[in-house]
C-alpha cells in the first residue's frame, strides 16, 4: 500500500511481540465496551479503565433524573459485563494523564482509603481513548447552579432539586413565589433537553400536583431555552416541528433563539439578537454544550475548541498509529463529508473499526478502508406517548413513534433482567401515570442542594 | 373512670374544638404513616413532617446495602402514599425541638435553597412522636468507620465501601494485603447483622470472585461480632442455632461473646472475658446499636439510656395526655410485662393504639384499655434460601421458613408496582446468582470514602 509505509513498519513491530500485546482501553461507555468485546477473540491482553465501576444505558439517563427509573435500571457493572472473557481486565480508576512518549497512561487510584494515594502508571502496545464528554459551560462558572446530565450522579442530582422545587413551594404560601420556585428552565433543545422538557411537564402538571396541598398545576412552568432556530437540529425540519408541537401541548414554553446570558442564584438572563429578558426561576438545569474530558489535552495533539481529538481517517491520534480515539471525545468527517455525531452509534461503530484495524494488524493484513460512519437514523422522545424517529427516508413523530423507541431502547439495554424489570416498571407507570422513583436521597444536612449531597 | 379525671377534663377540652383539631405526626416511618391512615376518618387537620421525603421499607434496607435492590425498590414517597386522604398534609423537613409548655414543634426547613434558612413553628393539639431511632455507638465517634443501617444514604455507603473493597484488591498483587482489603466486620448478630452477614458472604464467596482476575474466592472473610453468647438473641435458642450453622455453611466467622473495644482505620479490636485481638479488616459495618434521635432529648421527660421516652400505659409522654410517643423510639413494657421490641409490628400496633385514643377522645367515649403488644412472630434471613421463623409455636428454618420470609415481605410491600418489581428481580438473581444494584455510585474525588460521598 503505497503512502502507509510507517504504518506497516509499525504492524510488523507489533506482531513480533504478538503474545504479550498490551491493549489498553480507557473509558467503559459505549465506545470503550464495544472495543473490548470485538478484541476477545484475539491474542492480546485487554485492560479497561473506568473510573467507575458501572457501564451506563446514557440515552435512558434522562428517565434517571425525572423518577421514571432508578439508577440501577440503567446500568451494569462493566466487570460483570465482561466477565467470561478471559482476555480483559477491568481497572477501577481515573486516567489523568497520556504519555505518547513512553506509551503509558498514569492513573489515579480509585478506592484506596488507607495509606497514601498512588499513581500508577500501565503501559500500553495499543491504547484506545474512549473517554466521553462531559458538559461545558463555555468559560462560564455555572456547574453548580445548572447541573448537566452525564452520570448517574448528574441524574440524582437533578431529580433531587426538581422534587425538592415542589416541597419548598408546598410550603409558600405566596403564589408569585411559588410560581418562580417551580419554573425550571431547561438549556439546550437537543435530544436529552426535550426529553427532560417533556417529561418534566408531564410531570409538573398532570402526575405530581395531586400529591400536594398547597401547590396546583397552574403553579409550574417548564421553559425550554434553544439559542439555535429550532429544537432537535440535527433532525428534519418536519421532526423538529412536531418535536416543538408535542412540547406545547404538553405546556413547555419553548424558546428558540435565545442565548443564556447569565445564570444567578434564583434568576436566568436571556438574550437574543435585539431582546433581553430576566426568567426568575427555582432550577436550571443544563443539556447545551458538551466538551471532552481533560484527558485529552495531556495527549499534546491538536484539539478542536471542544477539547476533542482530530483523529486521522482510521480513528489514530495523527502521528501515532498506535493510539486510538473514538466516540465522543473524538472530532471525525468521514470519507462520505459526515461528520460522525457524538451519539452512541458512532461510537460503537469507530468501536468496531478499530478492532478490525487492530485485528488486520496482529495478523500482518492491510488495513480496512478508512472509517466511514452509516447513519442507522435517530429518535428523540417527548414524554409518554409522543417521539420524533427518523430512520432512513422513514419520518414519524406521536404514538407510532414512541413505541418504536419504546421498544428498540428495550431491545439494545445491556443486561436482561434489566429490560424486563424496565418494562414492567414503565407499563406500569404508563397506565397510572405514577413515577417509581420519586426519591430526594442525600445525607441530609437540611439544605437539599448542598455542594456535597 | 375513677382514677383519670384529668384525662377525661382533657377529652371534653378537644372536643370543643373538634374541627379544628390539629394533629402534628413526627416521623413517617411505619408507626407515623399508620397513624396518619388511621386518622382518616376523623375531623382532624393531620400534619405529618418527615425529613425525608420517603417512607422506607426498612425490613429490606440490607438488600439495598447489599445490591440486591435498588433504593427505589424499597421506598416511595410519603406523599404518594397518603395523596387521597385529604386531611393530611405531609411537610418536608426536621423537627429540632419540641415545647410541651407551648405545645409547638419546631422545624428547621428542609430543601430552601435561597435566601435565609428559617425556623418554622407547627402548633398541635395532639402531637405523635415516630421519629425513630439512628446507630449509636455506645459514645465512640466511630460512625465514619463503621457505618450503620437506618436510611437509604447509609445502605448506598454500605454498598460503595463493600463493592470497593473488591475494586482495590483486584489491584493488589500481594495476597495477604488482599485478604485483609476483603475481611469485613459486622458487628452485632441481631437480624440486620446475620442478612448482612449471611448475604454478603455469598457475594464474597460465590457471585462476586467471577467477575475479578486477581481476586479469588480464597481472598474474602467474612466476620460476624455478638457481644453476647448467640447470634439472633430474641429468638428461640432452637433458631439462634439453626441462623449460626446456616452462616458458617456460607462461610461467615461468628464470633459470640466478644465485644469491640476500638475501631481503627483497617483495623477492630475485640476483647472478650478473657482475650484480646485485632482483626486487620477493610470494613467494619454497624448493626448493634440504636439510640433515638436527639429530638426526644428536647422534650424535658425521662428518657432511657437509649434516649427513648419512657412512655406511660397509653403511650403518651408522662403528664402529657396530649402528646404520644409511638414506635422504636419509645421505651414501653405492657401490662402483660413484655417490652415491646423495635420492630415494624411494634410500632404499627402502637399506631392502630393511638389512634382508637384519639378517636374515643374526640367522640367523647372513654379511653381503651392501656396497649398491650400482641406478638405476630419474628424472621430472619440468613440468605438465599434460608431463614429462621418463629410464629407462635411454630419454629421453622431452611429453605422453607425462606419461602415465608419472602411471601410475608412481599405482601407487606408498599406499593403495587415495588412487589412486582422486587419480586422479577429477586427470582431473576435467584436463579443467576447475581446481584442487580452493585453500582459504586459517588461524586468521584478519587476516593472512595470521602465523607461527602
Amino acid at each position: 500500500m503505497p503512502g502507509r509505509p510507517r504504518r506497516v513498519a509499525d504492524h510488523r513491530v507489533v506482531e513480533q511481540r504478538v503474545s504479550g500485546h498490551r491493549v489498553v482501553i480507557l473509558g467503559g461507555g459505549f465506545g470503550g465496551l464495544e472495543s473490548a468485546r470485538r478484541l476477545a477473540k484475539l491474542p492480546v491482553s485487554i485492560t479497561l479503565v473506568d473510573r467507575r465501576n458501572h457501564h451506563l444505558f446514557q440515552p435512558l439517563l434522562y428517565q434517571v433524573a425525572t423518577a421514571g427509573l432508578s439508577p440501577g435500571d440503567i446500568a451494569e457493572p462493566i466487570r460483570s459485563i465482561l466477565r467470561k472473557q478471559r482476555n480483559v481486565r477491568v481497572r477501577l480508576g481515573e486516567a489523568t494523564s497520556i504519555s505518547l512518549a513512553d506509551r503509558t497512561v498514569t492513573l489515579r487510584d480509585g478506592g484506596r482509603r488507607d495509606g497514601p494515594q498512588k499513581d500508577e502508571t500501565l503501559s500500553y502496545d495499543t491504547l484506545i481513548i474512549a473517554t466521553g464528554v462531559g458538559a461545558t459551560y463555555f468559560g462560564n462558572d455555572w456547574a453548580h447552579l445548572a447541573p448537566g446530565l452525564k452520570s448517574l450522579e448528574d441524574a440524582v442530582t437533578i431529580r433531587r432539586r426538581f422534587l425538592s422545587a415542589f416541597e419548598q413551594a408546598e410550603r409558600e404560601p405566596d403564589a408569585a413565589a411559588r410560581r418562580r420556585l417551580l419554573t425550571c428552565v431547561i438549556v439546550g433543545g437537543g435530544p436529552t433537553g426535550v426529553e427532560l422538557a417533556g417529561t418534566m411537564a408531564e410531570m409538573s402538571f398532570r402526575s405530581l400536583p395531586g400529591d400536594f396541598r398547597t401547590v396546583t398545576a397552574d403553579d409550574p412552568r417548564v421553559i425550554l431555552v434553544e439559542g439555535g432556530p429550532r429544537v432537535l437540529a440535527a433532525f428534519g425540519e418536519e421532526s423538529s416541528a412536531a418535536a416543538r408541537r408535542a412540547l406545547e401541548r404538553r405546556g413547555v414554553e419553548v424558546q428558540t433563539g435565545q442565548r443564556i446570558t447569565a445564570i444567578e442564584p434564583g434568576l436566568v438572563r436571556l438574550g437574543g439578537a435585539e431582546s433581553h429578558c430576566e426568567i426568575p426561576c427555582g432550577n436550571v438545569f443544563w443539556a447545551a454544550g458538551v466538551g471532552a474530558e481533560p484527558l485529552t489535552r495531556t495527549l499534546g495533539v491538536e484539539l478542536d475548541r471542544a477539547g476533542r481529538v482530530r483523529a486521522a481517517p482510521d480513528c489514530t491520534v495523527p502521528g501515532h498509529p498506535e493510539v486510538f480515539a473514538i466516540g465522543d471525545c473524538v472530532s471525525l468527517t468521514d470519507p462520505n463529508g459526515v461528520t460522525v455525531p457524538g451519539v452512541a452509534q458512532g461510537a460503537i461503530q469507530m468501536a468496531v473499526y478499530v478492532s478490525r484495524v487492530i485485528a488486520a494488524r496482529l495478523k500482518g493484513k492491510a488495513p480496512p478502508r478508512p472509517f466511514a460512519y452509516f447513519d442507522q437514523g435517530q429518535m428523540a422522545t417527548i414524554g409518554r406517548s409522543a417521539a420524533v424517529v427518523e430512520l432512513g427516508r422513514l419520518r414519524l413523530s406521536g404514538l407510532l413513534a414512541w413505541v418504536i423507541w419504546l421498544f428498540i431502547h428495550l431491545i439494545v439495554l445491556v443486561g436482561f433482567d434489566n429490560r424486563v424489570l424496565v418494562l414492567t416498571q414503565w407499563a406500569w407507570e404508563y397506565l397510572t401515570f405514577r413515577r417509581g422513583a420519586r426519591l430526594i436521597t442525600a445525607a441530609y444536612h437540611g439544605r437539599a442542594d448542598s455542594p456535597h449531597l
